[in-house]
């Protein structure tokens, strides 16, 4: 039976030419890029050759780039290392009812650590409220998380106007405010200048734009602190342990050329894909609906609720029939608790049961 | 010019038979192996094998290895995760004086946290002295983590012993003490059956075994409890959040696989091989002197200290010569400070400054 995969947001394939670029570097050039010899020099060249390609994509420098084991650690190294790190200033944190796992279940543990947070709501479009963000901002608040697109409905959050916020209130109580963003979905698809965005720390994770699998990066801003999640070895600039993944930062940075490269032809055919499924399943199967604002929506996403049925028998019907979608995210799987996020909506729970994913 | 390299305890290369195992998970069998589909479901499948065989290997139950970004993170994990989970019943670590920078360093870091840390010293052959560890045990210790063989000289630590003392120990006081090793340069050589060392927490990471680099585990007997490193997904029987690297964990269970079935062979040709070298390296060259002992130690390693000479000269001329050796470990070059392992052993700082690491 010939498959269909409709779940590219859980991970992709890796692309040929990624593949192609880490090649050589498994069991010819395998140095370890901190030896002090020819085989860690080659080794280290790659890596600061990727280093310098990532930092000029999202428009920020080189030692702004931390390479880690993938969004995940990203993400809790942004809030553990800057909760704890300002934590002198103040314990409040600010995050969304809506952030993936990796941010919301750290937030969860943080709270466990004597932080306070609050989890701001999002309309029923599932967009962030920001006059929610303005009253939640407080004399003590020391880091916002707002991820840029959501990874279960693709929803678009108006970061801009967060960082603004949060730099304005800021600036009129002369306080040091760091605001991070998960950029884990966003990645493949919306542009990631960190200039323009204005943030200070962002997570990215390789396997969501046709990298590997383990690698990702942090960007830290220069003069923002960070607590460590790794100790150990003297690697990015003694900033995180363990051994400099050669072959896996030089795929991360191939796969963001080529997303960055190849967005705007992907982004305009995944649309026009996503838009037509979207309206052959509305239009021909009833009391379906779709989660989420379709404006301010990755073009991959369609997050859709069948009233009536459990989404876990839809994708093991699906599943029958070669096509591959999902319900929550992948990293959820095995709960049979309805999905944070589309209770966040104010979805019913029947209703939040019987949705699925569909990632183009 | 032809090149040597003799620093294999930095890393390694991919065994091509390893690498021919995880290619086809990169492109092909690409799955979330969490991911409720037959792509996922195929994905899972390789990475429950994996687990199955390096359970088998390591003499374990398959659900008492955790995957992990490699063995920092393993060793992070550890002792925050042990010293965290038991931190009520008291807060006192002990460890060694030559513990690799990741326990070291993240000991050093539970200082700040309020817990106490005993190292404990090593003995002029650089075997840590037991003696010392019993009168270190105290009614408030909750780990003890102790490496199995040091990284910079290879010595092979007494391990079945100071658990037996460390388990006698928590015995008479009813208490429950967590003992962990860190396995990671000890993987390739010895055997590491969790059962016969009697460890409760071991630390491995596949790229010193001729596997890929960004993958490693823990093992965490069952029934011992830890905090979490990386909350966010699901993975990992809700452990340890981030997508499952399919290829690597695939990769990692190979080039185990191969390390234990191939190890008595290579260990005797590494033996001969380095022996030899020390010897002529100790015959025809003044004032060289071995650090650790030459009976305790990893067949593959020689550390000598060059008498009146920098150890960074020496590197830089070898490296001129096409031989790749190492001072310390590869993961605190760009430090001027002498080892904290030798220095441990008793060296005066001028001849831990000339010393070298060989790792065949």
């Amino acid at each position: 039976m010939e498959k269909v995969y409709l779940d590219y947001a859980a991970t992709t394939y890796l692309d040929k030419r990624v593949l192609k670029e880490m090649s050589g570097y498994f069991t010819e050039t395998f140095g370890n890029a901190n030896s002090q010899h020819w085989f860690g020099r080659e080794a280290e060249k790659a890596v600061v050759a990727a280093r310098v390609k990532i930092a000029g994509l999202i428009n920020c420098k080189p030692n702004e780039i931390y390479f880690t084991s993938g969004g995940t650690e990203a993400d809790n190294w942004a809030v553990r290392g800057a909760a704890g790190a300002y934590g002198d200033s103040g314990r409040h944190i600010i995050t969304t009812s809506v952030e993936h796992h990796a941010i919301y279940d750290t937030c969860r543990a943080m709270e466990k650590k004597g932080y306070e947070v609050t989890y701001l709501p999002v309309k029923s479009d599932g967009i962030v409220d920001l006059e929610a963000l303005k009253k939640a901002l407080r004399s003590d608040t020391v880091l916002v998380s707002i991820m840029y697109a959501n990874n279960e409905i693709g929803t678009v959050m108006p970061l801009g106007e967060a960082v603004k916020i949060t730099g304005e209130f800021a600036k009129a109580n002369k306080r040091r405010i760091i605001f991070h963003t998960d950029c884990v979905q966003a990645a493949g698809a919306l542009e990631l200048d960190v200039q323009k965005l204005g943030v200070d720390l962002m997570s990215v994770s390789a396997h969501k734009f046709y990298g590997p699998k383990g690698i990702g990066f942090l960007y830290v801003k220069n003069g923002v602190r960070l607590e460590k999640l790794m100790t150990g070895g003297f690697q990015e600039r003694k900033m995180r342990g363990g051994t400099t993944n050669v072959p896996l930062v030089v795929g991360m940075a191939k796969a963001l050329e080529l997303a960055v490269s190849e967005r705007e032809k992907n982004n305009a055919r995944l649309k026009k894909l996503r838009d037509y499924f979207v309206k052959r399943v509305t239009g021909e199967i009833d009391r379906v609906y779709v989660n989420g604002s379709m404006e301010q929506r990755l073009p991959s996403n369609a997050n859709l609720s069948f009233e009536f049925i459990e989404g876990e028998s839809i994708l093991f019907s699906l599943d029958l029939n070669g096509i591959a979608a999902s319900s929550g995210s992948a990293c959820s799987s095995g709960s049979l608790d309805p999905s944070h996020v589309l209770l966040a909506l104010g979805l019913r729970i029947e209703l939040a049961h019987g949705s699925i994913r569909f990632s183009l």
